[in-house]
């Protein structure tokens, strides 16, 4: 049994296909979700349903394969059996990969007034922000009030940080830049906070320097070594190393920052006497597996890979390890079946690559350093190829298109019931 | 000052745009819906933002226009003010063209049981729960439970329920053939409910015969000549001419009976002195002008035109309809400003097409009636030509040729918040 349809998960459902077992997979959604994509959603540049797939629609011709959709509520391992919602549903191996969510560093009171983007509904959640601050503005008066609301925060200076303060930015300059009578939309204010003294720190330095310096064109202002110290309704307040405090005046602040394993990993963790690091992700073997329990594997961004040596092997949070992970953990499976032992997981570094707009991006490709336009290509023909479905792919291919000739952004609807959207707007403006 | 940006609404600011004036439009969504083909992402063929365009978007080159999104809460013709939200907005002349709304033919208490089409959030949630109750019925141990579960009831034989129930019977027969491994979703049963003695009573007998033997073929029961006297979570309740009875057990039923015009008709006539008709329309003069208020315009589905006789017309509440009153009301303002003096508005009848399925439609021509591949081609390219934007030209037509060349359905999400989703569920269930 496989829990979670995410590219771990997924991976490890179409690595069993031409084994001689039955698969099963839980998952509380009924599609596989790209979310290297998902901050297109949120910024309007793309359809929520042009980056996922129907689990059943990818697994409709793997005979050995069934989906159940529901809530994994528990697990005992000791009668190998997974509870769904009500009802117990058996294992002989258990592979559990239920990604992670966000974390406000233990401020969960910041979520309402920081949304981050983890799913569909998030990302729905933050272009409906995003539109309407721009619609808040060209409504508002006051001038400091509309200052506040042409204001966007985005925490956190990783890729997906880095994305959407481009795309904002784009936004605000391209994409509505004749949209508006009152207001200038060009003149909205990008800023991203990051704690770290740089942007993109999984990338070499030279990049990060790159990046920051093409997201201040773009018009974009970076505040580093700034950690949040508060976020609410009105504003963003970030510290500096030595303590001194800057209060930003923002309507809109989106969060990017820290992530922490899926509650399913402190579950499992209980469940199999195991332990879990201080991002909550469950500690595995070399090979995947819960300790004790040859039988169960938990991969992706709720796991936390041990070496022979029993050090963790820093692995990121990206989709090609929990890919990687995936396969992995199907062949082992196999392996097993044939009597064969396995060997430790091994991550292959294929590279990195961020974009940061319109021809513009960062690419660290086993020591060779790209940015530009060959980066950014790049980045899209790799985002291209491991989308799901040929279908979506054209339909990106076409929305990128269009949107590269126009500066156009074709999916920029509000939507969520109009009641809420406008209690949303409130609770924000109150 | 313009209110509503569909059809009608969207046309008047067209048609505006050479004329020395300046034009607000208001509206509380921020895009323009093509409301045709909601049904097809009501059923997972389309994404939302595919049949959907941001007004500031298709306003942007009109220098002359300004949108303001927000609800219209009033009106007060004397002193010619609109009140938008908590601000009122002056105008010399007001076009309002503000639609429909579904009509439970005063059992509002049916509503929650059988969602209508008609905003981006109701499509998600009929999307939503017909394939929650494939998922549903998949889990399900008890027959009886699970031939509910596998029954759909389409309430209403317009062009609207027609398609819906020629598509539910699509997804059952082909899209979702070989998603599921316990039940048979070709076994679901698609019953069409329909008060009069034929489906598509806007076209001749004929094609309504056709049409009821093509939905037959697909796998869907027509019930005419059966009025619905209940709905609940359970089943749908019907009722021959002579009052036999007849209980459907189903958990899914949409609901594509009567409209009643939007509420604003009523305030509108409130504000006016003017009269309403029994669907809630305001009555108004062959110029479509309010009596007594040469200044006041109302037009497409919350309105009733009387011809100079000041006998009601009937026109059919289609989009077609409300192009052309837009365009008039356009017209007749710019004629207003010339000094000339406008004629009355006449309906041209640009003929009728509905679509059943794969290659079978519909349609009615002035006279010329098709039916078959032929009027299936046609209501494709009606379609596509009268959606906005190439972009969602191009997209729509991909989605279309990957639907038709394997019978699949890409866009089979189901989002909304789980919590909700499941309670939906839940409540459907109770």
């Amino acid at each position: 049994m496989v829990v979670g349809g995410g590219f771990g998960g997924l991976q490890a459902v179409r690595g069993l296909r031409r084994a001689p077992v039955d698969v099963t997979l839980v998952d509380r959604r009924n599609f596989h979700l790209f979310q290297p994509l998902l901050y297109q959603v949120g910024t309007g540049a793309l359809s929520a349903g042009e980056i996922a797939s129907p689990l059943r629609g990818i697994l409709k011709r793997q005979r050995n394969a069934r989906v159940v959709l529901g809530e994994v509520s528990g697990f005992d391992l000791e009668r190998r059996r997974v509870l769904v919602g009500e009802r117990g549903i058996e294992y002989d191996t258990l592979v559990v990969a239920t990604g992670a969510e966000h974390a406000y560093f233990g401020h969960d009171e910041w979520r309402s007034a920081a949304p981050g983007l983890k799913t569909v509904e998030d990302a729905l959640e933050v272009r409906a922000r995003i539109l309407n601050a721009f619609e808040a503005a060209e409504l508002e008066r006051d001038p400091e009030l509309r200052r506040a609301w042409l204001t966007f925060v985005v925490v956190g200076g990783g890729p997906t940080g880095v994305e959407l303060a481009g795309q904002i930015a784009e936004i605000a300059h391209d994409t509505l830049r004749r949209d508006f009578r009152d207001i200038d939309p060009g003149s909205a204010r990008i800023v991203l906070v990051e704690a770290a003294p740089r942007v993109l720190t999984g990338f070499p330095e030279r990049l990060s320097a790159r990046a920051a310096a093409a997201l201040e064109r773009l018009g974009v202002t970076p505040k580093l070594d700034r950690a949040v110290v508060n976020v609410d309704a009105h504003a963003v307040t970030v510290q500096t190393p030595d303590g001194l405090r800057e209060r930003i005046s923002a309507r809109t602040a989106i969060w990017a920052a820290g992530v922490r394993a899926s509650g399913l990993a402190g579950e499992l963790a209980d469940a199999g006497g195991a332990s879990v690091d201080r991002a909550g992700r469950l500690v595995v073997g070399p090979d995947l597996t819960l300790p004790g329990h040859p039988e169960v594997m938990a991969l992706g961004d709720m796991a936390q890979v041990l070496d022979t040596e029993a050090r963790s092997q820093e692995l990121p949070g990206v989709a090609p390890t929990a890919m990687q992970q995936g396969r992995y953990a199907a062949k082992a499976i196999r392996a097993r079946l044939n009597g064969r032992e396995r060997r430790p997981f091994r991550y292959v570094d294929k590279g990195n690559v961020a974009t940061i707009g319109r021809l513009k991006a960062v690419m660290d490709l086993r020591g060779l350093r790209l940015s530009g336009v060959l980066a950014w290509l790049a980045y899209l023909f790799v985002h291209l190829f491991y989308l799901v479905g040929l279908q979506n792919r054209l339909l990106v291919m076409i929305r990128w298109t269009v949107s590269f000739l126009t500066r156009g952004r074709g999916a920029r609807l509000i939507t969520g019931e109009p009641a809420e959207t406008g209690a949303a707007r409130e609770r924000i403006a109150a």
